[in-house]
């Protein structure tokens, strides 16, 4: 993959996040092949115990796999969904009654001591507890009553890639298999996931653009809102670029006043219902001479100041998000490269982060 | 109120903000005294129908109300709970059953056609409705099936100051209420209020400090995290300056990288569990040369960088919110102001924003 080009040796800085970016069609592709049918025996028997309302346990980079499952549960399966605020729990010591709770728990590594205590207390609580890691002999693996493995393989570089979409696709399957979907809108991911990656030169390009951003917005709406948020932190953990994302429609209640043509706006716009939802936000960015960057809808991404538009004609929208980061995860890693940093090893942050 | 005396002619920039500012221990007092019999007779019927699960709908000032009011309905009543993302219904027409729901959709003005739809949906849906907000003909408060008014009277400002913390009091009562609490726990906030409000010379010597930075990174936890969600909104909506707001368990999954010595960390430290939950965080902070300012605890405020004690020794933590955004308020207003722009009216922005 070109992206992993510059940095062939194994050690120079970013070869490792570069190797983990373009490994993604592969780890689709595993949980498509290997994964899908045990993710879809525990939806089943998930679905049996008939949950009514749902909770979502994360944070960092699973947190906002998590919203992905949230926008998954309430249009896919019409369940209502929250994403849970662990410190109740940890910090207050609330114990909710939570019969016919569906606790879904998202976490890469599994070990972070506050969501496996949140999960223990769910559990206790009455709660059906689902852990979504990357690591079935974790503690989170452990205490839940199911586990959905995300197959990604070993991750080593500090800012998570394959691991998110390993999570977003293991979410869409088993929630599809909650609603007792085929999940097949899913089989062209891994294809579709190679051809966007094979344009890293692409990303490169608007690169340059941001070299010297003091600031970024990131905005989009429905499906492609998690993404934003994924997208804005994996360019302030390399880059320490402060990069600020909203859904479009919070961005018009008040952060909107921060933008003008000096602070560079980055539109995810997915191609349905979402990216409908936002065009009046990008008729506003645009009337406000903010530079606006479209990552997604073909159509959108020709009109705006640059764009990288999506091979997703016929996919459907709630599979998008899967390749929408992907651009995001280069241009992260591109920036950072081009300030003379290094993607692999953001400073101040360890793999597994101990929050309790 | 010192806030108001340097623009006495009520034209001039920001008085109407200080004006607003200023008013909040009057109406604080207003909701405690006129308010809160009905509030109450309101919970006692919503009690009745027996909500499992809550969802609160809202967007901006009103969002971080929301938030706070999730924190109680989990810690004070034990009830699951989540945020609506409400593209969900109005984008991707999702109807979820609501048979035991409570939605609580909180807005100042009751006018985001976004709201009204999704409650009306929700409604129909089979939830059961409190619509909570500033005017009760409004078309929000038309849909919901019961109405809590916050009392704060017409507000003029587009920041929003005063409609914040009328609606966290109002949510307090009202989620009391469903407990089966008296609420006497806020009886001091009016007194307290003024007494903070009193220091705006202290928060004016702080906005120095900011008078220049670039960007803003503030923090919390428990209760106190939808006041750095709210503090970060003021000081963008008014002053432009991007102000990024994290939990501090969040901070250290990943944006703890941006922050070095040139970029300015607020933490709001609650007294009680959710401000010692923040202390490992605080530890961090100062390990990496942050510069820290701590508004909340008094121990904590004195040993930052700089702070701004609140008179909360006695006052439960989940009031604190009411007094901790006060500091933040006037923060904004006195960045704003020392940069030359407007607080009353920032850019790009309407009193009602009309989202779909």
């Amino acid at each position: 993959m070109p992206v992993t080009q510059p940095f062939p040796g194994g050690e120079t800085p970013g070869s490792v996040m570069a190797g983990e970016i373009a490994e993604q069609p592969a780890v689709l592709s595993r949980i498509l092949g290997e994964g899908a049918a045990a993710i879809r025996e525990t939806a089943r028997r998930v679905a049996a115990r008939r949950p009514r309302f749902a909770l979502l346990t994360a944070r960092g980079t699973s947190d906002h796999a998590a919203l992905y499952a949230k926008y998954l549960l309430e249009i896919r399966r019409g369940m209502p969904c929250g994403l849970t605020s662990m410190s109740t729990t940890t910090a207050y010591g609330a114990r909710p009654g939570l019969t016919d709770v569906l606790v879904v728990a998202v976490s890469q590594s599994g070990g972070s001591p506050d969501l496996v205590a949140s999960t223990e207390a769910a559990r206790a609580g009455g709660a059906i507890t689902v852990a979504v890691t990357n690591n079935p002999s974790s503690p989170l693996a452990a205490v839940a009553e199911f586990h959905v493995d995300i197959l990604a393989g070993p991750e080593r570089a500090l800012p998570a890639t394959k691991t998110y979409t390993a999570e977003l696709l293991a979410l869409y399957l088993f929630v599809e298999g909650l609603a007792d979907g085929d999940g097949s809108a899913a089989r062209v991911l891994p294809d579709l996931a190679g051809r966007v990656l094979d344009r890293g030169h692409e990303v490169r390009a608007l690169a340059g653009r941001y070299r010297f951003a003091e600031r970024m917005v990131l905005t989009s709406r429905g499906y492609g809102y998690p993404t934003v948020k994924e997208g804005a932190l994996k360019l302030m953990e390399t880059s320490y670029i402060p990069a600020l994302s909203y859904s479009g429609a919070d961005l018009l209640h008040g952060p909107l006043a921060m933008v003008d043509n000096v602070s560079p706006v980055i539109a995810v716009v997915p191609q349905g219902r979402g990216g409908e939802a936002l065009r009046p936000v990008l008729d506003r960015l645009r009337d406000r001479g903010a530079d606006l960057v479209v990552i997604g809808d073909e159509r959108e991404a020709a009109t705006a100041s640059a764009g990288f538009a999506l091979p997703t004609a016929g996919v459907a929208e709630e599979v998008q998000p899967v390749l929408e980061i992907l651009p995001l995860q280069l241009l992260a890693y591109e920036v950072t490269i081009a300030r003379g940093q290094d993607p692999d090893a953001p400073r101040a942050l360890a793999k597994i982060t101990e929050t309790r």
